[in-house]
């Protein structure tokens, strides 16, 4: 098909075919911008199933990865990427970018600067802000990434023609990139993802610690549902990612304590009905402000 | 149309035709289970939509409710309800069963014996568990109560044939009824709606305030999303509730805080990994078996 325009990707290879890399290499299949994809993980039933879905074309090693690969996406837990980073740091051609999908940034960013030496200018560390309950290469869906948010933590020395290239596979995927220092992007997440279920899990294991938790449990409705659903998720995969981004989720999770006490305070005084309305108003207001900003996306 | 069968409820008076009061009238009309429905409140506009809508017959005031009604159910604020228990007062005639949809019931059950005296036998409180973030005579829907609790918390002195009959038009209406003492009513509640509510309206906040805050709420996904979702309530609504059922809150409040100092006390050792995954487990573990037994019913 020598009349076709080259891919953006002509061969990807993606290490850990789950929901995330099922998703990426779907999504780039779908707009026609790769070849060939390669799958690499430590789980041969797995890989299998996504050779099934036609997810990927081939089961690969790390040796035909760097050899063959012009992008590698490590979508495994950041637990795991050391081993990945070490396996194919001596194999790297120049011309190979690697990028990742992991949901806490610093960490990434010191394990590539010391496993890969002066080669992390050809990675650059990634999130794309989207995820599912579910998992597996069944659950890999090539819309995942439409209209979500993707955040690119590029090294000093990372070219800016490297940059650009991953910016348009992200847009290719439906990806809105942002561009952001590693730091900045574990603070904010803390914030609005870790700090989330980290709230809901421990308000989850209070309800279920009570000696009446089965009544309560009964009488439990939507809000309930919807405030706890996330506290459902991996216990192995939150507790990487809160060890991962300790120092920014204790921070934020000390933010929120004064405020919560603050809250506390009012409601226990019972002097100030007024005031305490304003702080549920506020808080009211902000989440409408952010739903209709949401909804616009 | 002779031929049939008395309909449980005869006349229904509503005073506050709302989403819950609507929802009410809506269900037992659409099993052929109300006569009339007699429509009270403070505002006109509201009313003479909810006649449009078919939700009521007539517009009335509390006068003709009490001579009429063979049910009178109070959808107000529980803050409304002593301006409509006083009026309600000398007017009652002994057939007449009353009932409310408050939520929380220690401090309407204590209303209603301070303000009906003796007739405080012919009062049920009630709480359906059910609702949705939209309000008003537009919202009504006669499935709302399908399949839903309905806690009802009699005093002593009612008669079992008005609690029976209360118990039938609810399930009438689709509702499950449960019968309670309305303090473990609101320690229930408390931690299963109150709490989640305070601690989303906390944490919203405190998100807000983050001078990053436009930064943070751009990368919310949607984790974010349904943890805040009850954080978007009415304050005033919600001042009331949490006003209303103050100590049972705090109480809840001061248990949520015990459980999430230790959980962080585990992230901030970070000696402890599989104690941190353990707490963790508990909360998923609770959350996804609640969640089956949610889809179950």
């Amino acid at each position: 098909m020598n009349d076709h325009p080259t891919p953006l990707v002509p061969v990807l290879a993606v290490v850990g075919i789950g929901l995330i890399g099922g998703s990426f290499a779907a999504a780039l299949r779908r707009v026609g911008q790769v070849g060939r994809v390669l799958g690499v993980g430590r789980r041969p039933a797995s890989l299998q199933r996504a050779r099934d879905l036609g997810l990927i074309d081939e089961i690969a090693d790390f040796y035909q990865a760097a050899e063959q690969a012009d992008l590698i996406l490590l979508a495994t837990p950041v637990g795991a990427m050391p081993a990945a980073l070490q396996a194919l740091a001596p194999l790297l051609r120049p011309q190979t970018l690697i990028t990742d999908a992991g949901s806490t940034k610093s960490d990434v960013a010191r394990m590539a600067r010391d496993l890969l030496g002066d080669q992390c200018s050809q990675f650059i560390p990634g999130h794309p802000i989207a995820g599912s309950e579910m998992t597996g290469p069944e659950a890999a869906d090539p819309m995942l990434y439409h209209g979500r948010k993707v955040v690119l933590t590029p090294f000093e020395e990372t070219p800016g023609t490297a940059l650009h290239r991953l910016i348009r596979i992200w847009e290719a995927c439906g990806g809105r990139v942002q561009i952001m220092d590693p730091a900045a992007h574990d603070r904010a997440l803390a914030s609005v993802s870790h700090v989330p279920h980290f709230l809901a899990a421990a308000y989850m294991a209070q309800v279920v610690q009570a000696a009446d938790a089965d009544v309560r449990l009964s009488l439990a409705g939507t809000g309930f549902r919807d405030f706890t659903r996330i506290a459902a998720g991996s216990a192995e995969v939150w507790r990487d990612i809160f060890l991962s981004n300790r120092e920014a989720v204790l921070r934020e999770l000390d933010d929120f304590d004064r405020v919560l006490q603050t809250l506390r305070a009012t409601l226990e005084a019972d002097t100030d009905p007024a005031g305490l309305e304003a702080l549920l108003e506020q808080a009211a207001l902000a989440r409408r402000f952010w739903g209709g900003r949401d909804t616009m996306s």
